[in-house]
């Protein structure tokens, strides 16, 4: 994998990633631009906005605190990762660093998503009430887009600061960069997670359940608490999620492309998100909803548009800047390779662009209640909730299955495309940044989904919104149900892409590795099964069943946290419907903000026990077992999550736009029998499309990075001087340890629905 | 892999080939003996027994006409074996006849497992009303040892044939055994299964949910059909599925053990089971239902005690049989190899019993009625459904994690035992030996559950049963849940260890095909990217996705086949309710033979789909993508499967558990909210339970068997003088045609439910 090659900077090269860098700016500034103008737009009537204020107040309190919580995780891990074997000082000092960066960056996007998301919602209800459909549709949009342009300028402006001041050191230190971000964001998904689908569920338990009063009604405690959730879940958790999905992707193909394709191959993949970020750009300001069509089909239209433009615009970079021949390249390890690098390479970025188009079209095809599975998922509510539960499991199933064959289509189209390993490996990274190109709109799209959800929830909390706004509002709400499970479908492609890739980096780190642990060492042959990765060997197999595991353990956490921290919501709501007299006539208010403390707390204290899993899992497998077992587990990981990842959040997505067919009057409508099946799969949906589907993407890049990170140390621990088997053990052991005592602790805590 | 070993056999080798002979032919004997016992006792009333007659008649037509079914598929693939490559005219004429005995084995206990049981349900009915429990609980064990020692028999006289008869060949003519039991085995869980969940899912929508009447009522047309379903599904199905783990395990041990011990590594593997045998009978006999305990404390007692005396007996026949050096093996790969082969082997078999005991204790605990976990589950029905569906899934996916660590610890442990691969390999086979000796006392165990099951039915419909003995059977039906899944767990993990040392035989089939594809051929290295299996290789990781996809797609084609085959029986049943005037009154008969002709016929046509998927997707991966990629295939799918047999098979018990529980006066007890919260639950499992997740693991076997069979074929199609890309590709393409062309066929027949 290592070709030696010397990474130096041209005067041109280094012009290059200064220009990279200042569309990042130019991304940044576009992006303070559109919010500018979201704010500018009316705000509504007081009521209306006394209660978004108290969703800004709550979701800022929620993420504070959680910042303040995981500002400890992030110093320890910081310590870690400077004790972990570096090439040279400078490159230990540049990752540890980077990874505050990357962690920093991580958060900032999933703040201003919150942020901006908090006050758009009452600006879109206060459109949909005076000024129309288009308009509304236009604020929501542009609030997305500001969210789209700041995620993609960071990663961008990050990526080419790291490469213009480390130039060859810069891979190391990306690797920093991507852990920091990826860790940040798996904790956002996972608190925001569970946040959100605890008061979603633990309200709709009480309220419509118990109680019989409507979704967002001003009488139940909860309603704040779900509003805030929505933000911290649907817009923090995925605005960093989608940034970390960008930084890492990015931070895999420079890795891969100095190795393959020398100083062009690190400075190509800055300059096709660069094309992204432009198209991003041209895609916000063309969304203009038309009359006569559905929300979706304008969302459609705009990425379908800057998705083309992306790629007539790499097409040209590719063949402007990449040599036509491999001997061009001026790389010892390629020179004499058959075939066109400019070809290669354009078209590993054209099977990005195509695979994110395809995912698009697939889980809207799964998901949209204009089509024909969720259709069905809805006419079985007539035969019940078992009917409805089992269709919307095979829903989601098969539509995981032809997610995961079109991915895995994809990287071994990318695969095909060269002789060499390493110029396969580089082709799939290129193939993560064509993806990569469409995150600014896909940003944009996703954010619409929580915005609308929250203006719908302002305007009924408020009761000043006239019926057509409603309906305005419900419609947009279908909408943002399929871009959202499509958001996920797209970040979950660029989980497999750069784990594919990073599999390079995992293997290059290994070599090294032993390289320097000296030739003689290599001859101790008792140990080397732990670095044999071959997949017929049963101690690697052993690894794959262990990722597999891992992927069902994490998920089960998640949906039990939620279960957990919504019963402590039904308590307290129950309580104030109790302690409180007046809540029910209206003549008093209920304390919303004590829901949001307990929410709060809860999300907070079930977010360790996943994410210490994710960091501590591979620390267990690669000391314990070695490295071949841990590349097996990273494959088994990636395999089962793929298709669990899918599989939860398009299930999810289905059953939720199930729910709206028959809230439509199909089958009965609101209040038939029908319904009530729909809300059983709705509610069943609710944890596994918001907390633990979307938490799946993360967790994957986590465990890869933190492998790729660990790698040499295992070496190093295992053969040569250095070999030590009790300390490889121990490290091993107190990881075992660190994750059963956070699943004891989180078992503890039994659940206040069950016990 | 392959040591130029050249088996010969002594005499005093030859007399212990032919003494495991004749205790599988004891073992037949007996099992002969307890079934005149179980038919000696008293049939009960003319209505029980009319009612008992029209289930046998119905179970007996359906295995008849699923035989004719099947048989042209196993003539087809009788076919395709004759012109897979095969090392002599010898070698390929015992490989396909084999197969058709293994076939026919397979299909053997099946019929046989259904007759007996369809003959006991009666008698145990009878039994519970007017001899008592401890009488009743006999005949049902009993019934379930008869088959038990059938099963076990019947492998160990396959096996011991073809070793006495092929000597040296043997290894080879097994692959076709096993593969011809695995195959049927396969058919008969998915036809089975979807048969007796269509039945049981249609009759409880009309009978308990339309019509308001209890299960198991006369007026229901559909209740034959749902008690037929329990013989062909639970016993004929489930006896099918163990007799092919036996086989398939055996047949492992076998191959690898003539690669690593030589002659004794061929006869040791049939020496364990043998002993297994002897176990099996003592642990029939001695099991007493003791008035003061549960019925699971009885069984367990038999099973623990059986375990401790193969242990030692297996202990005694390692010491005895084995060298207590590798020199004295006399098989030149393993000479000078550290440790001793007598102790190796024991401890290797030893991991399989202990592994087959924690399985046990593991499966008990997360679905027994007693335990915590279920008890919690059946709490959350005072929340509703959703959270029954939530928390079930939740049990579901934390059972399978530990599960699934618990059996990688076996595989692992077992590969620590040497330090040479294919001694590892040897060790993991026998581990499966190991598990084996358990099966006689897991299938008496498991054949409990269906007939306590049917019992009550036939209480039930014929009204002749005391309350007391009622109150008996609904104890025993209970056990029967535990016993079953237990039975599931015990499976899969025969799965993973036989999958795991397959996989040697796969290299080894590798390895001799390019050995005689000449070794200049090699040279090809575009071609070699194919061979390669390195986990850190894109296109091995695609083929672990894919194998994860397909687990995935199979469940799915199940789930949705009850679904469609239960939507035809609720429109016959409204039917007959509707143009059957008197049913409802008790004054005429429903016409249950048209249910069950109707269930039958769609059964048959719904098992297509998944079968197929099964036998082909392994050939379109292989010849596609080549050798490397399939065996990231396969073990994308041993990762993926284990985690969701257990997962599908723990929840759905768990969830009629907890049915159970709130059945027996908790929580409101029968007709509350509560109630109708876990009778969802249940329903959403019974698919789960009894369709989709047994069949995951003869799916994995037939998966492995297929791909070692076709491996030589893809090498000599890829390099060398037959090399010929064309052929291969028509061949992964029609492979890719025929699945596609079934999914298509099964889509059309859109669901009654649905469509």
């Amino acid at each position: 994998m290592d070709t030696g090659q010397v990474i130096t900077f041209t005067g041109s090269d280094k012009t290059i990633v200064v220009i990279v860098g200042v569309v990042a700016l130019v991304a940044l500034a576009i992006s303070f631009v559109l919010r500018a103008g979201v704010l500018a737009a009316g705000k509504g009537s007081p009521r209306m906005q006394e209660i978004s204020e108290a969703v800004q107040e709550g979701a800022a309190a929620y993420l504070g605190r959680q910042f303040r919580t995981l500002g400890i995780f992030v110093v320890v891990v910081f310590a870690l990762l400077f004790v972990l074997p570096a090439n040279s000082t400078g490159e230990r000092i540049g990752r540890s660093i980077f990874f505050l960066v990357g962690a920093g960056f991580s958060a900032a996007i999933g703040y201003t998503g919150m942020w901006l998301a908090t006050r758009a919602n009452v600006r879109v209800a206060a459109a949909a009430n005076g000024e129309g459909r288009e308009r509304a549709m236009q604020i929501a949009f542009r609030t997305g887009g500001s969210v789209g342009l700041a995620t993609t300028g960071l990663g961008l402006l990050g990526a080419s600061v790291v490469v213009l001041v480390y130039v060859a050191e810069a891979p190391k230190v990306l690797e920093g960069f991507g852990f920091g971000a990826a860790m940040l964001a798996m904790f956002m998904r996972v608190g925001g997670g569970i946040f959100t689908k605890a008061a979603d569920v633990g309200a709709d338990l009480v309220g419509k359940v118990e109680q019989g009063i409507p979704e967002d009604d001003p009488r139940n405690a909860a309603t704040i608490a779900d509003n805030v959730g929505d933000n911290v879940g649907d817009c923090a958790g995925m605005a960093a999620d989608l940034f970390e999905s960008y930084a890492v992707t990015l931070v895999a193909s420079l890795i891969l492309g100095s190795a393959a394709f020398g100083t062009k191959g690190l400075i190509f993949p800055l300059i096709v998100p660069a094309i992204g970020v432009l198209t991003a750009i041209i895609g916000v300001y063309i969304t203009r909803a038309r009359a006569s069509e559905s929300g979706l089909a304008t969302i459609n239209r705009s990425f379908y548009i800057s998705a083309l433009i992306s790629a007539v615009l790499c097409a040209v970079a590719a063949f402007v800047y990449l040599p036509t021949t491999f001997d061009g390249l001026g790389v010892a390890a390629v020179q004499g390779l058959p075939g066109n690098p400019a070809v290669i390479a354009f078209v590993s970025v054209i099977i990005g662009i195509v695979l994110a188009a395809v995912i698009l079209w697939l889980t809207g095809y799964y998901t949209d209640t204009n089509k024909k599975p969720t259709q069905e998922v809805a006419k079985t509510s007539l035969t019940g909730a078992a009917t409805v539960i089992l269709s919307g499991i095979s829903v989601g199933f098969e539509s995981a299955v032809y997610t995961a064959l079109v991915i895995g289509a994809a990287v071994y189209g990318a695969f095909l495309l060269s002789g060499s390993l390493f110029v396969a490996l580089f082709c799939i990274a290129l193939a993560g940044c064509g993806l990569l190109t469409t995150v600014g709109v896909i940003v944009a799209m996703d954010t619409f989904g929580p915005i609308s959800d929250n203006a719908q929830g302002v305007a009924e909390m408020s009761g000043e919104v006239s019926e057509e706004g409603a309906q305005i509002l419900t419609d947009l709400d279908a909408v943002g149900n399929t871009t959202k499970a499509i958001t996920k479908g797209i970040a979950i492609a660029t989980a497999v892409l750069a784990a594919t890739a990073l599999f390079g980096s995992y293997s290059n780190a290994i070599g090294d590795a032993l390289a320097s642990a000296g030739g003689a060492a290599l001859d101790a042959a008792a140990g080397m099964s732990s670095f044999i990765s071959d997949i017929v060997s049963p101690n690697t197999l052993v690894g794959v069943l262990i990722g597999a595991a891992v992927v069902f353990l994490f998920s089960g956490l998640a949906v039990n946290a939620v279960s957990r921290a919504a019963g402590a919501v039904v308590n307290e709501v129950r309580r104030q419907f109790r302690d409180i007299p007046g809540i029910m006539e209206g003549t008093n208010k209920p304390e919303y903000g004590k829901v949001v403390d307990i929410v709060t707390r809860d999300s907070l204290r079930e977010l360790a026990t996943p994410g210490l899993l994710a960091v501590f899992a591979p620390i267990a497998v690669g000391f314990g077992l070695g490295t071949g077992p841990l590349a097996g587990y990273l494959a088994g990981a990636i395999g089962t999550g793929t298709l669990m990842a899918v599989f939860l959040a398009n299930s999810g997505g289905s059953w939720d736009n199930a729910k709206k067919l028959v809230e439509d009057g199909h089958y009965g409508g609101k209040g038939s029998e029908a319904h009530s099946a729909t809300v059983i799969g709705d509610t069943v949906g609710d944890p596994f499309k918001d907390t633990a589907g979307p938490a799946i993407n993360p967790l994957i890049k986590v465990m890869n990075l933190v492998s790729v990170l660990i790698a040499p140390a295992i070496v190093t621990l295992t053969v040569g001087d250095g070999a030590n088997d009790a300390v490889r053990i121990i490290i091993s052991l107190v990881a075992v340890l660190v994750i059963i005592a956070a699943i004891v602790v989180s078992k503890r805590r039994a659940s206040v629905l069950t016990g």
